[in-house]
């Protein structure tokens, strides 16, 4: 089979492009990352790359049915501790049988939510505490981080905002078109601080993976700042 | 309410009867774990004691709906820590909201298969290695540890003896009585073998926990031998 040309790489990533990259969307309620997610995806396919746009908890047969257990019934059918085993779960099938073997194969990879959102929305904001998170992590994780983080991130009361609005379109019951569902959306207004908190924390912690991207703004800057990054992080040529 | 009477209660251990005990039995295939749970569970009723007979994976509604997603499909459904992230998501569901609250109220806890199962299955004989499954477990079990384990031993080819007895009249989809399917029972002979070590091989680890009983005697025998270790670990009247 004849080599495929990727005209939007530049030479030295040209070489290494037998590997795909991992690139994470993470953020808070309303912050249009599964829009971005669905932007960025395409502007990449553009440049000819083979590309797999999914999101967590899901993406795989098996862990869309543990995305059942967890997106369905009462506010408290789980514990916080239980909830986190089955997002593991569900992202362990996602990562060894999507995302791994996607990368694998050259495939880019676009994921709105990773391990980051457990982090966070398990970790740091909730019960678990975030170095229970991490130990709970570490099998799955090790060597596995994304290539990319792109935090979308916005004051609480603009993403609250959008995300009623969207709820009203949506009818009460529907689940939300970024993974989220109206359990996590139920929690008050200091969780919600948390949680951004918590991202940036992150970001913080890890700044060479994140990029913090400024989500209050209009859909069209934002997803010029997620190209800028995407762009300069993977010496694409920016087209 | 007036103060109840546990006529099988030492004097030593009235004082101490507000908490329940919590009592596990473990094993490979075979080896009469559940016919032994139910036989335990009456003759500590017959004292006089609340009992509570459980079995895991399941015990309580949203662990039977994750043992579901377990038991069901094909051998290769989920990788081995996929497998033993859902475990511990059924377990500690189990744990908080069945087991634990019973212990409180004074019931007494029988529970067929527990944390020392995993051990053996996905840890000591499986892919994932022990001392992961032991770090996975660990904020789940701190401080929950059976106060009794009762290993059921018995050579491999009497366990498979008796599996291949038992699944010729249950027929051949149907979940087997001690909570293991048909999915564990096709594994070889020399994993099997390996179940039965890494068992043992706890029992040494926790001499203080566990009991280690001939399994391979007969049901009267065992249930015999079961007895003596209950009563003697707990300073029950012998009766």
């Amino acid at each position: 089979m004849a080599e495929r040309i990727h005209p939007g790489l530049s030479p030295a990533d040209r070489d290494s492009r037998q590997r795909g990259r991992f690139i994470t969307l993470e953020g808070g309620e309303g912050a249009g990352k599964s829009t971005q997610a669905k932007r960025l995806a395409h502007r990449l396919e553009a440049l000819g790359l083979e590309l797999l746009l999914t999101r967590e908890p899901g993406g795989t047969e098996g862990a869309e049915a543990i995305r059942e257990l967890i997106v369905h019934g009462p506010a408290d059918r789980w514990r916080p501790l239980t909830e986190l085993y089955l997002f593991l779960a569900a992202r362990d099938d996602h990562l060894e049988r999507a995302i791994l073997p996607a990368l694998k194969r050259g495939v880019w990879v676009v994921c709105d939510r990773f391990a980051d959102s457990s982090r966070v929305y398990q970790g740091y904001a909730g019960e678990v505490g975030l170095e229970t998170v991490d130990a709970l992590h570490a099998p799955l994780l090790v060597g596995h981080e994304p290539d990319l983080t792109l935090l979308l991130d916005l004051p609480v009361e603009v993403g609250m905002a959008r995300c009623s609005a969207r709820s009203s379109r949506a009818g009460q019951t529907a689940a939300l078109p970024d993974g989220s569902t109206a359990r996590f959306e139920a929690k008050d207004r200091t969780y919600h601080e948390r949680v951004r908190e918590g991202f940036l924390m992150l970001a913080a912690r890890e700044a060479a993976r994140f990029v913090v991207i400024d989500a209050a703004k209009d859909e069209e800057q934002v997803a010029e700042a997620i190209w800028r990054a995407v762009t300069s992080r993977f010496g694409l040529a920016a087209s």
